[in-house]
Formats: structure tokens, sequence, C-alpha cells
């Protein structure tokens, strides 16, 4: 594959509900600033079936999915550089992160200093479309606009080590960053998808005691405890007092000092708020979907808990610039890449979807590529 | 009154649901590390009004209620200090912390330094009855035992300014100092009870920029208004949308940076949630008592809007001290004193009660020197 | 003065020490996102004095001084913005943030996120030089380049409060919130210039307990009781001794709870570390020119006080866009408009200087629409 | 060993600048609340070599050194509890805090809630002398007052292993925890003595990204890779320059994110002040004893730098609690035992003080139990 593409292929969803499709587009122009992005590995997320399935608001249909990407740099116009200052060539092994365009200007990124609930922020692969250009990682290439935040990725970490940890993992550090664990506690992480073992690698990286994990299936239980929890518990296989009564038995029937909800489904909240003992901390970073209400109790709950309870949306640079730099020197002790369980080519992307529909998948990447 | 009286009385609510009656106890002996204290104000606080309706779980009955107290020292036996080691004398005006051994032995207090969650603290005229001593300050002689953190009153601090506080205060000092609020931060204290009152105050002292209350009656939030509050929004003459359009409209359409939830109603804890900003603080200080679940949506009040929600129970003697050093320092801008509107003797403590439970009061005291 | 002026007459200081000259300058054309900014008030700080005198590294001579300014919207070229997303239109009154061009692309900004560190930003008045165009105060007219963070002067708030302000004002605003006073402590600010004065004003805000101050002269002094100092100690008439032994004497032989330099002398920090309590807080906010090394004792002053030091360098906007809402909010209390002392136009920069320089102002402006 | 012993030997320092010698004392009687320990070993410690040099100031000669120990549990008068509220039964082998008598009553404990700056706190081993009893290790037994925290040694964790960690492991931790290391941070650590060591082994605990150490000699730098050091510089044998240069290689130039002062030397101060980065935390825990002043400049290390840097003073209940449950769970890690190079009687302590005063000894330890 060399200068002389034309041609790109794209894995594109065209409408709501409608199946993967792939397009050809033209190869794009570089403005300024830009650079062209040959991509290696693009990973399928959950947020990508919801994308596909309809349930986000405002989704600029069609779409390219793919937020979290390995690659190339092809070509680069002008000067690019990385937050170093060292000017990225052709060449080069890179990410990038997928959020692009927190202004910097807005009351929310100056004075609150709270950039992920930046207005004006966009996303490769959700929040830009197919018609704002080659803006996601299902495609042969990928178009860095300027000001996008390239990393390079160190020597002796592997593409499919990145995409292993993907999106989940730097929402993962800061869910964990947020919960502020300190050394010697015990900690409850529920869910055991990518975010939730990410979650559990990095409790282990922050010093946990004991590390218990509630999620399910089988396949993903083996994977939590590859990434260091010590108690796992089978949500499929288990009722909520069945947790409770195994939970407090490994904490002296005080809870755990920390837990995150990391599993997506609204009733793990009360569930998990019981589970903390009093003056703990709970993290919730696994509604990213409004699946509705859940009842809690504000009194047993909150106040007479003394409780800490804390939300995590999205994540900022810091957090992609240092899961990369975690990812390099502990990858040795998670081996992230473990978690890629199924390859995809872009022809093959509804399968991949499936794959992560059905739960047979930790993680499914599509590699664009590979001739399909 | 000296040291020649043999007998003390005090208002006792016998049994759940029963009517207080003015019982006589034997003066008691002082052991070693114990004072005897002359009440001169008791507190009559909502909780006292779940303690004669049998809210409580655990209450020893027959219980001498009052946990918020002023007098004066009537005598001491052995060597009684202060936190700054200085001797307590006959004679002296205090307060007391209601809040007693906490054991600085368990895990909580060691470990997880929660020393307000202490399995083994107890609480003078809530958790101590009337067969454990006179330990209630609806009583004219209450004694403290070894231990007690006793705190001396300022001059020109007057025993209304302190019990005009009361137990409000330093749970509000607590909710304020949880809530960590910015210089310049718009802040909204929901209920206009004497904790949300005292949260006012303290917002005001944290150099909040706007404050917002919401409460009633009338009576309720012109003091909300002298408290420091700059919009108060009448509960009992609004709709949850117009509370809702009014703090928005104050607030750029973005919410307050920090709510405080003071009132007691678990349905103000969704409506805080809707009106805090993102990535800003929740505080919920009201929920003293189990009045059931409410609804809550994890995904748009916690993880989206990326907040922070903290509980609060109970106050340590930090809070207590504090307290009156505010007082003495700020009472002439706040009026503490000003919020009792009722005074009883000990023969009208039911009338106090009545008082408190159909919110006429703002803040009712009992003055048990008085005569009935 | 019209849209027809076409030269500028602007405060100039031409090379280190020497005199301040008026230059004339043509007027600016305005490229898009940019505005021009006439001035009605600039403030002489002791920064500006340390410029003509040449003690700071890598000044841009000639250079127009000016970094803390008031004035009015004279003319926009296409769509300039404050935070709140609402456009600026000629006629309004505004100021500006003196830092520019923090870059929102670097290590500081992004990973460490420490943008008063970002090795990119300008300052108006000191680091930008005339060459580079109109970008300082002293001056009837700023150039204000794209991304200019401009804020309206509210309704009811001055040109002489907000600039009686000044740039001590969100510099203090910083240090204040760095030193994480809690409700009740006692707080030692050393050093009674504007820094000081603002930072004894916010520690009133933040609800100290008592505020001390060591500063001089006895002009300052006053000023500092009126910005809410409980005892002042005079610098100049005490020894390092005598004010020792009146902290301790206020603080039960314990030293204050928080101390805050603002001085600008080395020989305040040690004599700071000492005057704070073991467990206290010590912030450096004065030292802003390199006045040469003190000696410190690590084992008393830092290891066995159990101490924390926290150092202050510059602002970042959110100081800055607070600063004015205080100013909305309290200067009824504060009148930062009575710090001005002296008054001056652009043709008397050098008295005005002087009047820096000699110690007799407490805060000196220039009104470069005045005549001379 | 049987409770029918009636002398007890143990290594007693009898005068500043004496040679230890082996007295013979009393079993004692226990009161109500006491435990016997009988002692299976006890560390030596650099503050042991200053207790007999006389370079502490108020020391109560004679005196039994060594306030680190593993034992067993010879006999409970009474009711002794962990602070899981579990009895504590003869036979059990534990350790327990040499920290005693925190009042939980004075300002210090209550209001500044800085207990390890409580006045009332004694030592044992170092504040405790011999007249007051058996208060310190270097003993066939101690005396365990009432009040003094014991945990249980769990399952698994050897005596070596707890004495290897020693009292620089709860030290560090406090250490390590005030430096609130953030995951993938680049930390620093000068000294590679105990508490060096295992301030390495925690901040990779935190999920360092790189640790630098210095220190000397040759077998300490070896342990210091051993604990998780990625680069050691032997200050032996660098210029401060050689160091700085390494440091900055290693960090892109900026310096360390964080770092640690464990060496005791005050030189090491400004010397790690300039090794931070700007914006970075140092923290101060090597200088318990008083070796005189250093230089530092407040305007560079300090306010330009932006810097936190924060002492800290002894160890409270949860930093030992936590620690032996982080031995528990990652000694496998890092090995403390090892840490351990040389094991002496009680008749061999003057041997003990000189291989720890040479810098032989990483650890040197008393086996009171041993024939010498």
């Amino acid at each position: 594959m060399t200068s002389t593409t034309h041609v790109v292929r794209a894995a594109t969803i065209p409408a709501p509900k409608q199946p993967v499709e792939v397009r050809e587009y033209p190869r794009p122009e570089l403005e300024d600033g830009a650079a062209l992005f040959r991509t290696l590995l693009s990973e399928v997320c959950g947020t990508d079936l919801h994308l596909q399935q309809g349930l986000l608001t405002e989704t600029p249909y069609p779409l390219i999915p793919g937020h979290a990407n390995v690659g190339v740099i092809e070509e680069v116009r002008g000067d690019v550089r990385d937050v170093g200052g060292t000017p990225l060539r052709g060449g080069e092994r890179v990410s990038f992160l997928d959020v692009h365009a927190t202004c910097g200007a807005c009351w929310f990124c100056l004075v609150a200093k709270a950039t992920t609930r930046c207005p004006n922020r966009k996303v490769y692969g959700i929040t830009y479309g197919a018609d704002d250009g080659l803006l996601g990682g299902w495609s042969e290439y990928v178009y860095l606009k300027p000001g996008v935040r390239i990393v390079r990725i160190p020597d002796g970490l592997s593409p499919e080590t990145v995409i292993g940890g993907g999106c989940g993992l730097p929402t993962a550090l800061h869910a964990v960053e947020r919960s502020d664990i300190l050394l010697a506690e015990t900690v409850l992480v529920q869910g055991t998808g990518p975010v939730g073992l990410s979650c559990i690698a990095f409790a282990r990286l922050r010093g946990a005691y004991k590390i218990l994990a509630i999620g399910a299936p089988k396949r993903r239980l083996d994977a939590a405890r590859r990434m260091g929890a010590d108690l796992c518990l089978d949500v499929e296989t288990s009722t909520v007092e069945d947790r409770r009564e195994a939970v407090m038995a490994a904490t002296a029937g005080r809870g755990v000092d920390t837990a995150i909800e990391a599993s997506g489904n609204p009733a793990a909240v009360p569930e998990g708020l019981d589970l903390v003992r009093d003056n703990g901390t709970y993290t919730v970073v696994g509604q990213y979907t409004d699946h509705g209400p859940v009842q809690i109790n504000p009194h047993l709950h909150i106040n007479k808990k003394h409780l800490d309870i804390r939300g995590v949306w999205g994540i900022d640079y810091s957090h992609f610039h240092r899961g990369i730099l975690l990812q390099e020197r502990y990858n040795a002790q998670f081996h992230w890449e473990q978690l890629i369980t199924h390859t995809f080519t872009l022809d093959q992307a509804n399968d991949a979807l499936e794959a992560v529909r059905s739960g047979q998948a930790i993680k499914a990447v599509i590699r664009p590529g590979a001739s399909g």
C-alpha cells in the first residue's frame, strides 16, 4: 500500500439499524497541520454496537466507526508534533486520541476545568460522521485533523497490546484515579468487560490489597483473574444476596473500601452502594448509555454511609498518554493483547458487531489492511 | 441554685409516642474526671420529635432529650480540661459535644479514620437513655462523663447565639466543608431548617458568588435571606419545573456549581441532582431518617454529569470547636440567636415538640431553669 | 476619541534602566478574531518597576508595560466571544487576561495540567514587546489578539474597583485557593502590597477566624485592617522575635494554621516557616523575582513540622474570571478602589514608577485617556 | 521459655555514648488490659544509633532500644483486642505499633487531626526508658501496656519479612501516600536505606512509570533495583551535576514528577528541589535528626516551580496496619526479608550498632531468644 492509493475502503453504518457496508472514499488531500494515518487495528466497542442500533442521540449517519486505533503515519502536511514537541514523520507507529476539538475557550474548559464536558468536543468514530471525512478507524486510512493528539507507540509495544487495552483502558485509568484508591484497600469492580478488566489491572497498580470482581461469562472472569482479581463472582449464576454474602465475608462484614461500577447495568448501582463500606467510595463509569432509572435509598446509601459517589465521563489526553506509558511499563504483568479474542476484516464488520453483541468476544478488533 | 440541690427535674420521653413528662432524678455523685453541668438552654430539634414519635431504631427509653446545650459548670471532680489543656472550673459558661465515647481503638477510628462511623460512639440525648444517667439537656443538670469534650463559651457570645446555631451549625459546617466550595461558586441549599440556614451562612463564609435556597415557609425564607441567600424559592408555592427554570436562569443554563441537600425529603435528591451542573458537587446531609427510596438515573445524574455526590453523617469535635469560633467571629453578620423563635420551660416540652412538628418554629429551645 | 484616530500614544520603556517615554504608534489593522481595546485604566505594578530596572530576563525591549487593564471595546473584527459564548460588541466595558497563548498542546498543558507553566504562554505588557504590537496597557489602545480572554465588567463595578484589585487580586485568589484554608483557621499574611492585601480579603472570604498581617508602612497596614486583618505587625518597627512572640501569643503558642508569603523578601520564608503550626500550610506567592537564596532547616521546618509548602506561579483564566465575580459580589465589603492612591497620565509614567519604588503608593494607576 | 521465667534480659543503653550492656530485669506483673510479648526479632535502626550517640533530645536513659518488633503473645491480662475487635490469645504471632498514648483529647488530635504531632504520644524504645518498664524490643520480653495497638501476623508472613520492612516500611507508606503519586508518574527516591527502599517498593505499588534512586553503597543499590528502581545513581561516585544530567536525560529535561527525600542528608533537599519538575511534588521524610540548615532559593525552588513540598513526621496506626496487609499481599514481589543482612544476639548489640553505623548493613536485627 503506497502513496499512489486513490481509493480508501471504510466500513460504514449507513443509517440506524442498517447493516454495516464497506464504502469507497477518495483519498483526502491534507490541509496544513493534518496527517494521514494508515490503520493497522481498530477496536470494536460496545458503543459501536449502540451506534449501529441507533441508541445514541445526534449520531451523524452515515458513520465510519472506530474510535480506538493503532496505525502508521502515512503522510504529514506541515508541522505536526506530539505533546513533547517532537515532529511526527511518515512511517512512525502511532495512536491518536479520539476526542478532538476540546475547545480550550469555553466556560467548562476554562472556569470549571471540566474538559470532558466541553460542549465543542468531537469524537472520531462517534460524533464525526462520514460526511465530515475519514474520521473513524474502520477504514484503511484516517484523516488526522490539525490538533488531533498523536502519540508514538513505544518500541516493544505491539498494536495488539494497545488495542487490547483500547478505549476502555484510559477510561478505566480515569475511573481508578477518580476513585483515589489508597494502598492496601479492598476494591470491588462490577463488570468484566474491557473497562472493568482494565479497572482491575489499575486497582492492582494502585496497590490494592484484595480485588473482587462481579461479571460474566466465564471467559471474562478468567480474564479478570489474569488481570489481578482475587475473587470473581459470576453474575449469571448468583443472586444479589449471594454476592452480598461473599463480599461481606471477604471484608470482615464491612463492605469494600472502593467499588467501581463498570457494567452498564443500572441495577448494578444500588447493589454496589450496598457493597461499599461506610465512608468508602463508589465510582460510576459504566453507565454510558441511558438504560433508565433505578431506586436508591438516600438515607441508607448516601447520608448514613457518609459515602463518596463519583461519576466519570470520558477521558482527556492525560489518561490516553499515561495509559500508553503504563502499557509500556506493565504489559508483561497484564498482557492486554490477550483480551483480543476476535479479529475481523473490514468486510466482516457485521460479524464483529455480532461477536460483541453476543458477549462471545472480550475484545474484537478490525484489521482494515487484511483482505476479506 | 446551689450545690445543696438534691433533686433534678428533667423532661423525659417515657416510651415511643408517649407525651413527654417531667420526672425527678437524684443529683448524681461525680466519678473522677466528670463534671456537673447546669443547663441554661437546650435545643429542640427535629430528631427530638422523631425520638418522641418512635421513628429511630434502638432508642433507649425512657429518654431525656436535648443534645445541643449551653450551661454552666456547677462542679468538677478531679482533672477536667478542654482540648487546649486548660482545667475547667466551676462557674464557667460552656457547651459540650453530644457525641461521646468515639473509641479511638476500632477499625473505623484507626484505619478508615471515619470517626463519625465509629460503632462505639454514644450521643447525649439520643442514644444514652435516662437509665444511663442525666445524659440529656432537657434537664436542670447534665452529668458530663469523663472524656466528654467541653468548650468554653467565649465572652460576648450569648447562650442564645450558641443554641440558635445548635446542632445544625456544626452539621452544616461539616457539609459545607465536604462540599469543598470554591471562591465565587454558585451554591444551592435545599431546605431552610436549622441545618440549611447554617449551610447558607457557611457557603457565604466560603466566598460563594450567588446562593440560592429552596424552602418554606415564609418565615424560614426570610431567615434564609438574612443568612445570605440571594434568591429564595418557596417549595410550597412552586413546582419542580418552576424551580428548575429559576435555577437555570440564575446559572446561565448550567445549574449550580454545588448543591447541598438539607431538607430531609427524599424527593429533594433527584431534584437536586438535576440542578447541579456537570462536574459539580452534590452533598446530602438532610437524610437523617429513613423515609424510603427514590428514583435516580445513573446515566444522566452521575455518569454523564461527571458528578461528585457526598454523604455527610454526624460531626466530630473539630466541627463543634470551629463552629464556636465562627460564631464568635462572625455572629455580628449572621445573628444566629435570631433563629430562636420559641422558648419553653421543662413543663412545656410537649408544646415545644408541637412547635417543631408544625413548622411554626425555626428554632425552639427549652430553658430548664425557668419556672413553668 | 473616535475611530478616526490614526496615531496611538503609548508609554514605552526603550531599554533597561532607561526612563519611560511616550511614543506614537500607528493604529493597528485588526486581523480576524481580534479586537481593539481603548484603555481606561492600567495598573502600575512592582513588575513594571522590575522591567524598567532590567531585572527580568528575556524582556523584549522596547516594551509597553501594563498587564492589568480596564477599557472599552472600540472595534471588533469577526467573531469574538467571551467564555459564555456571547459575542463582544463595540462600546462594552471589559477587562482581559494578560496571559495569552497558553498553548493547550504541550506536555505541561495536557499531561501535567500545569497551564501556568506552559512554555508557550505570553504575557501582555511583560513578555510581548512593542515590536509585537500594541500589547501593553500604558497605551491609549491595546490590540487584543485572537484568543485573548475578555470579560465584561458587570454593571455597578467601576474601572477603579477592577484595577484597584489589579493583577494582585487573581494572584491572591490563586494563592488562597492553593492554601486550602478551612473555616475558622487562623491565617498569617506576610506582606501588605497588592497581593498581600487581596490575600487578606480572600482569607476573610474563606471564613478565617483570625487574620494576622506583617507589613509596612502604616498606610498599607491601615489598608490591611480595612481588608480584614485582625492584628497587624509593622515589619519596620519590630524584630523577628517580636513578631514571633506576637504570633504565638495569638495562637496559643502553636503558630498559625496557614501562612501566605506575599512580601517578595527571601528572608520572609524562614520567618514564615517558623510561624506556621505543625501540620499547617505555608504558601509562597511573593517570590516573583530572584533575590537569592535563604537558609532553612529541613528537619525543623519541613520534616518534623509535617508541613505543606506550596508555591504559586501565575494565574489562569479561572482566577481572573472568578476574581471579577468576587469583586462584583463583595466589593461593598472590601472597596478595592480605595487601594488606588495615585493616578497618572501617560506622560507621568516615570512618576508612577517612582511612586511604586518609594513605597508611597499602595496602588498607582495610569489613565491613558487623560491629558498630560 | 515458659511462664516460669522470672528474669528478663534486655540490651540497654546506660547513658549517652556508653556501650550497650545486657541487663536483667524482673518479669513484670500485668495490669488489666496489658499483655506480655516474647520478642522473636527486633530491628536495629539508624535511630538506635542516634540514641546511643546521644543525638536525640530528652532521651530517658537508661533505655532499652527496639521500636520495630515481631514476637509471640506470652500472656494476656483481661480484655485485649485488635482493631477488628478480636481478642488476642497467648501463642499468637504479633507485631505492635511502637507509637503509644496518642491521646485523642488534645488540640492536635481533635482539631488539627494531626495525630503524629500529638504532644502526649510516647514511643517504645525511644521515648520510654527502662525505668518506665520493659518498653523496648532489644529484650526477651516487652510489656504491652493497655492501649498498645497489636496486629496479628498473617499466616505465610515470616517474622523476617515483617522486620525486613521494619519501621521504615510504614514510614515509607506514609511518605508515598503524602506524595500522592499518580499512575505513570516518574518518581525519584533519594536515599537507599530502609525507608528509601520501601519508598521504591510503594512507588512501584502506586503504578509509577519509571523509578530513579540515588544512594549507596552498591549493596543498597542492588537492593533498590530488586525493589523496583529502574535507574540507580551512586551518590558516592557521582557529582550533583552528574546526577542532574542523568535525571534530566531520563525525564525529557523536565525533572521527575515526584521526588522523595529519604536520605537524612540536608544537602539532599536543594538537590532534590532541583530535580523535580515544575508543579511536581517533593516529599521530605528523611530528615529525622537535626543536621543543620541548608540554602534554598525561594524564587527558583518554590514560587516559580509552583511546587508542593510535604514533610512527613511519624506514622499512625493506619500506616502500620496497612503495611502488614501490603506485605502479606505483595511480599512475593519485593521480598523484604532479603533486606536483612545481619543478625545479632542481645550480647552482640554493640556489633549491631556498628554494622548500621558503618553502612555495612542494609538491615540489622536482634534475635533476643538466641544465645550469645
